[in-house]
């Protein structure tokens, strides 16, 4: 029999959707060889359970003190500064080994951010915290899948990052991450920066001078790496295991209008971390109504990750 | 009954799958109150039709004369040359009132530049021949549709023409060529240009100094206009009838990754017009397996905007 997996899961934000699609994940994955340790406030989580008619998690790590007065879809300071925490404390146990994947329910950058400024996302500020430079976004479980070359950057800086060592270093660390935690070595494309890829100059230069020349020097070092194809086609290439998006709306527009849900990963951390590609869906929070398909899948491919390593 | 409507419909280069969706159109359409009139090589495409086992096209205007050397998915600069002079040819027949529409079979922007230079695209092209500044591209048949604020310039050059006056400019268009061609006011969603719209100023400030106010203005010139949203969900939203997205491969990603085919049109233009959203696909050319259905999905909607008009 499999051995189950320790996989630390955070609430999200209190006000969001996060800890009752955590909730829901738990009982859905009751019988996974997963075991699921939700990071977070236990009085909360087990009041909510009850609420929902869930069973309560079976293991939690205390979290944060979510107020009494908590409106769900009307977040507050101490909401972010909950939601922040539990990044911390989930990320340790990741860290530390205690834990074999990291899983994060949705958080509010822009509440995080008015009492942590600078935070940009999970990805910026996990990779921080485990002192990595350039950590790769990944929406896999689709395909192809999507990596984006760089992620919360305004649309202006990001199209002056299409550089070619930036881009050799994303397909580097691309090629590896997907091999240390799928397996294989993947087969990439490279979506382009311009309308039709640049149509050879015709609609600017840098899919010629930046893109095309970094993917020969990737070629050179090993990779299995094909482009610049237009981005408005490339998604459709089944011969693809994964693309690389130049910014962050390409890439996720792709992902997230693909048939079926991905899940966002990121490489280049010592440890194996997953999300559901949704937000805290305020509107909906505190309704009963949240879908918990996408974090279920999202715990999953952490554990498969996990085994992979 | 209702009177049949001629619709001039290019036959695209002749080395792409152009001629052979034509015909296979025109075949798919004979019971449409519709009459197709193809604009392109009498000889080449009764020749194509027999070689297809398909009827020819019972409505032709001779536009140039196809090399018998014709290499299907390796087109020369005199398939280039043909291609113009179909588009010239089917677009004074619409702008004359000889045909009530035009309907644009795919080209390559690539090989008609190389003896047109500044070819940009059929959208381009016939708002110059008509003396029309800034038209609109809108892919309909899906929903929500989505129009581009700028088309074929580079991603850098698109950025910075997200500008007010520019946006403004746009959602008028937008607004009063909805009216015109689908007979009523539609509901309108701007895209945000920055990675989450913005993050309120956190990811970018253009969506708050530019869009919002253009949004703003819009709405006062009568518009049902609202945004920015996130363009990586902007598309779920099954209230709006139409979205402007802020360059093209945020709008073309979009369209094309919809769950059915959608018909690029343009606004702007004194006459119907639209093609199907798809290119010259070399790669299939010749071999007899084209799809046509985006092509009569065009044909149709092409005829079903002359009607409104």
């Amino acid at each position: 029999m499999t051995e189950s997996l320790k996989v630390a899961l955070t609430m999200g934000d209190p006000a969001g959707i996060g800890p009752e699609i955590a909730l829901r994940a738990c009982e859905a994955l009751a019988a996974d060889p997963i075991r699921p340790v939700v990071v977070g406030d236990p009085d909360h989580l087990v009041a909510l359970a009850a609420e929902l008619n869930l069973s309560p998690p079976e293991d939690m790590v205390r979290c944060g003190s979510v107020e009494p007065a908590l409106q769900p879809g009307r977040p507050r300071p101490a909401d972010g500064s909950i939601a922040l925490q539990c990044i911390v404390a989930a990320a340790d146990l990741a860290a530390s080994g205690d834990a074999a994947a990291l899983v994060t329910a949705p958080v509010s950058k822009r509440i995080i951010a008015a009492i942590e400024p600078g935070f940009k996302g999970h990805t910026e500020f996990l990779a921080a915290r485990a002192g990595v430079r350039d950590p790769l976004m990944v929406f896999a479980g689709i395909r192809p899948a999507v990596a984006l070359l760089t992620t919360h950057l305004p649309l202006a800086t990001a199209v002056a990052s299409v550089r070619r060592p930036v881009i050799v270093a994303a397909l580097a660390r691309l090629d590896g991450g997907w091999h240390r935690w799928f397996g294989d070595r993947p087969r990439i494309g490279v979506a382009g920066l311009n309308p039709h890829a640049g149509e050879r100059g015709l609609l600017g230069c840098e899919d010629d001078i930046e893109v095309r020349p970094a993917i020969v020097e990737a070629r050179r070092a090993g990779a299995d790496v094909h482009g610049p194809f237009p981005a408005d086609s490339i998604f459709r290439r089944r011969d693809l295991d994964v693309l690389l998006a130049l910014y962050h709306d390409q890439g996720t527009i792709m992902a997230k209008r693909a048939p079926t849900p991905s899940v966002n990963t990121t490489f280049g951390l010592p440890y194996p971390r997953t999300s559901p590609d949704h937000g805290v869906a305020y509107d909906i929070a505190g309704k009963g109504v949240a879908d918990p398909s996408a974090m279920i899948a999202a715990v999953r491919l952490a554990a498969q990750m996990a085994r992979n390593r």
